[in-house]
């Protein structure tokens, strides 16, 4: 079993995404860092990658990095895109343009127009786009959607998710740049707190049950006065598939530490989870008992089996549900260079196209937001 | 301690309601049940009251009961109306107007012109017009308010509150008529979930911020396809205080027992409260950490001590909430009757402006979710 | 439905128990208070009665009491004797030989001999006499027990019971005369902790197998030097139908309210139920998956509907519990007055023979932990 | 920083504990899988590591690995002994003599002999022997450990550990090898539940209170008729430092899924953790309130920081906390290697004289459950 070669730009030193890629990538031993250009300042770049043992495959810009490894017989198969938001677009359509697949860091891009010509490059290159929602890698989020697929818990009828934490309510700290840029459209975007947390709810709602998001209303709030974007929202949906949505975010949430769950009501069951106790989803069957599903029981789906590691009562945590991720992508690769069909139980890790319909959701939110909460139309123009 | 008379109209044979206002105005040994008129069938009626003891107290209609009570020296101190919701208003009018304290089950009236003309009567009368929101009983419910009061977590920003149970999520039981008739417009009039459930989750959220909705806007869907009225909403509100509202109620959330809960987000702190778990209070001062307050525990409110009745770490519940409420009118009785102020720390109880307020709350919501979650006033008209 | 009459001894003003042994017997409206010698001081007792509206019937002592109640043809059909603990057998004795029910608050008696003189007092008197382990009283506990009888869990493998509180760990409170005494063999006995509240979980160890306890082993500490008796103990034993028990009880153990708690582990199945959260019980059928019971849900057995007040979903705590054993002691009454069998549901009462059975235990606990933990027959010398 | 060499013994293809190593030893990317000898069976060895990239360093047993190894000047750094238990001991003291530092899968050996013998040669040749306690990994033990010795909760009154599940609880599955082998003493030796999982509990007691265990009793029970070892056992024991401790482990224990999990309560204070709730720690300080520590929350210990990866709420698991016993290897080897004084926060991974006290305390326990539970020393005879 040869690794498969990876390479990152951005996650340069003290950075918390870069060691959390290098631990979901090099978790299951499927990749072997190879190549990076971890800073916008060349010079420490390449002496932090090659500190981390890239040697000459340590570049000094994303540029660079392209040109060379274009060059190579043993050219990277995976690079992750962990650069300021605003430059995933560029880097991310370099990259695909040049045969190359991504991993491109949350948000995927910064306008709809641009998630669009993601979409379109990456399924004319024929190279995988994922992006990052690493949420979704949970072993039990993974069984919830195959329970939900399968039809345990009948036609979904409702759905509430949550991303509600209290890490940004101090209004002393507002000012702080590490927690002030998030709020400034200069630098944010459209949305804030949505943008960053609410969407993963949104994302989790749609890998759940395998419905998108056609329309939304929201009500957006800045708590602290000296915010432009929401420090709250919440956000009433309707799905493709028939499914009614709500979904709270908020960052001013004091006493919540995460705060992502999710509750899908169907017509014949309930099921519930929660990011801060993983390990266990609950299962309410119509005119039942309220049963706990532990990560790792016996006879799972296919799913949440290949996504567990330890035994049952040992608590997996987020680092693990995030190289899931990471070994579905190599799966993909793998599957491809050795001409045969992936995996299907490995084929859910987010793809461009999730990227382009959060991006959507965002600008939806954010316009319904200044409207009262009118009712928007949440898809992306290619697939109104 | 002279016990007060007590009597009560509805609550006959097999009612649930019957004994929990039996088992609540009891529990103190502070009101003695004196008089009722208990069944729309006056034979049945009569004699369901001797049964209990009620001796010649025992009527065949309330019309009988309030000509009889009027003339008696030991005429009863409170009347609980406990009878069908569409009868509330004019049992409670006629009682009010001839000088009778009131205790009225929830909702006070079918509309919010009588709302105010209640409120009106008994302002005019000078009796007490209380409304059933028992679930404001609870020691800890108490003690939530008076920390908001005093300051505890600082301005409120946000509330979020839910009330969602799973109970009526079955297609195949929906048209049994114990269900279907709080779905009937005709019988439940212009709200049903909502209506029956959110209300008291709205009316908690005033209750422990001492802000009162100014305006909302409401998503009301019909999950079940035979229903009229909703049996899922959400709604987004403010109120007068500056506090942003989130409030989700749901009949059809499989898996859910009971589901009120409350989450309150100040600036310097933030709280929580669940009635499933109503003997922990979630407190969380900004930038420490979580800590359990413990109904029962040293040092809370005179508002929590006075309404806890046995040791910490043995739970109480919810009839000793409701019995709550009853001891409040006691002491507003007892005082008026020996001429003193009353406690303060009692004087909490739903009163007739509650009663009203929701009955404008719920005429809102069903506007709102009939127009796209338009913002509407939430006010009666005497507030607007 | 006439009322029974019922009196009290013990439980004067400001008492804590006084207010809880009244709120128990009215609670369904079964007992009305007629008799009370409330204090060891004549003058006070007879007036905090007076005042509790018992007139004539309010006492100056015990033995007045007796002699008067005797006399009438309305006398009480029921007393509850809660005294201070050295009293209880004299006073539990004389109203037994003069044909009164008893309830008699625990310990039921100070020596294992004085248990064996009420067992066969209350054998040959046809009286009943009830001891108040009342955390036997609540729904789920009832069901549990209905559970294991009807073999839902298989045959009995072991029981884990526990009763541990963190409120006599402070060293400087230690001196404390409310605390003081209980660990003073001259006025609590032979054993403080477990006496005090290990015995509950014994006692409920045994109700809900349906097992008697025949050999103990114990190690007792006193954590705080200034103590003689123990403040923790922990306490293997057997039990008569097979099963194994550990039981641990602490009153150092700091960040504990209340602590009683209980597993059952049979051959199919296992079982778990806490006082704290007392309205779920958690049921795990081998090889399948946890799931919980709800208080108040579909379908349970007699024992736990009768016991049930409140829908399912609102929290019932301790005092609905303790008006249980009230209740039962109703239909025990009633039965007898009416020449019926009684409800063999309602016959879940704790008697004089787990009042005995207790004391036996508590006797073989102090000599055990005495030598270094030798197992010892837990058995009262005339089941021996 | 570069990487050091690893190599492991056992963890052939389709054990768990291979992976587990393998994971463990690389999710910091501080070591390098280098060299291995993964079967008993020569060929699958050497075909197995090669497959995993270990190339002419994949041996056919630890005695070519051994030999080899010795020979390299790139020889590993550590050799992790993940064989059958019996071969722990042989395997251990050949390579700890030949100068290779070893981190030993528990037990470390069969006897309390072998054991001191392996302390004697670890100290004697200055090299680690490590033992793998894995679960004192965890951040908030290490935490719970740092409070203690800073005197947090004061002197310490009394632990009470438990390590108990259901797992081997049905009596159709005795017989299958998988589960038969463990309560067979030709296979397990002296003891089956205790030495599999009430060790590690005990091990934890020991951790976290600083203190060693000096005398125990036990009582140890067959629930399973064919069983000759015990599937269930309570330990009483006193420690070095004054604390008494309570142990109970079982595994007949249905609906218990880990249940390793740990109390200890002190003069000032108490605090209890659960492995299946393994990121937050309660605390409570005398007189004051229960309040939650969240792995990753500001100001935590440097014990616990450098042994927290993600931020705060995100929840981290048992395979993070595995990999920290390895993180605190590297960091004792590279500080030898560099001639500095290790991080004494690092300085926590289990040694050899873990190993050796985790043994006599199993043979202790054995003996005690064979004599009445009678109270026997636990210590090694080098510290007797």
């Amino acid at each position: 079993m040869k690794k498969l070669r990876w390479g990152m730009i951005g996650g340069g030193e003290g950075s918390q995404i870069g060691p959390a890629h290098r631990l979901g990538s090099s978790l299951d031993g499927l990749f072997e860092f190879s190549a990076g250009a971890l800073d916008h300042r060349p010079q420490e770049g390449i002496e932090y990658g090659q500190k981390l043992g890239l040697g000459e495959r340590a570049y000094g810009s994303w540029q660079d990095m392209l040109t060379a490894e274009k060059k190579r017989d043993d050219r990277i198969d995976l690079v992750t895109v962990a650069t300021p938001n605003s430059t995933h677009f560029e880097i991310t359509k370099e990259f695909l343009e040049s045969g190359f697949n991504v991993l491109c860091e949350k948000p995927m891009t910064m306008t709809v127009e641009e998630g669009e010509e993601i979409v379109k490059i990456s399924k004319k290159s024929g190279k995988i786009c994922a992006v990052n929602y690493g949420y979704t890698g949970y072993s039990l989020v993974r069984h919830m959607k195959a329970m939900i697929q399968r039809g345990d818990i009948g036609k979904i009828r409702l759905v509430n998710a949550e991303f509600s934490h209290g890490h940004h309510a101090d209004a002393e700290d507002a000012n702080n740049p590490r927690v002030r840029w998030r709020y400034d459209p200069a630098q944010a975007g459209v949305s804030a707190q949505f943008a960053d947390c609410g969407i993963h709810a949104m994302h989790m709602a749609s890998f759940v049950t395998g419905q998108e998001v056609t329309k939304l209303s929201a009500d957006t709030v800045s708590c602290l006065e000296q915010r432009v974007l929401e420090d709250d929202a919440m956000v009433n949906f309707r799905m493709d598939g028939g499914a009614v949505g709500r979904l709270w975010t908020s960052s001013i949430a004091i006493g919540r530490q995460h705060g992502l769950g999710i509750q899908v009501f169907g017509e014949t069951g309930g099921l519930r989870w929660s990011q801060e106790q993983p390990n266990q989803l609950f299962y309410m069957p119509l005119n039942k008992r309220l049963q706990i599903i532990e990560r790792g029981e016996a006879n799972l789906s296919p799913e949440a089996d290949r996504t567990s590691r330890v035994t049952i009562g040992h608590a997996e945590g987020m680092p693990l549900a995030f190289a899931n991720i990471y070994t579905d992508l190599a799966e993909a690769i793998n599957a491809e260079k050795e001409g045969r069909k992936m995996n299907p139980a490995a084929d859910l890790y987010p793809k461009a196209i999730d990227g382009l319909r959060s991006m959507a959701a965002v600008v939806a939110v954010s316009k319904s937001g200044k409207q009262n909460g009118k009712w928007l139309d949440a898809r992306p123009p290619m697939f109104q």
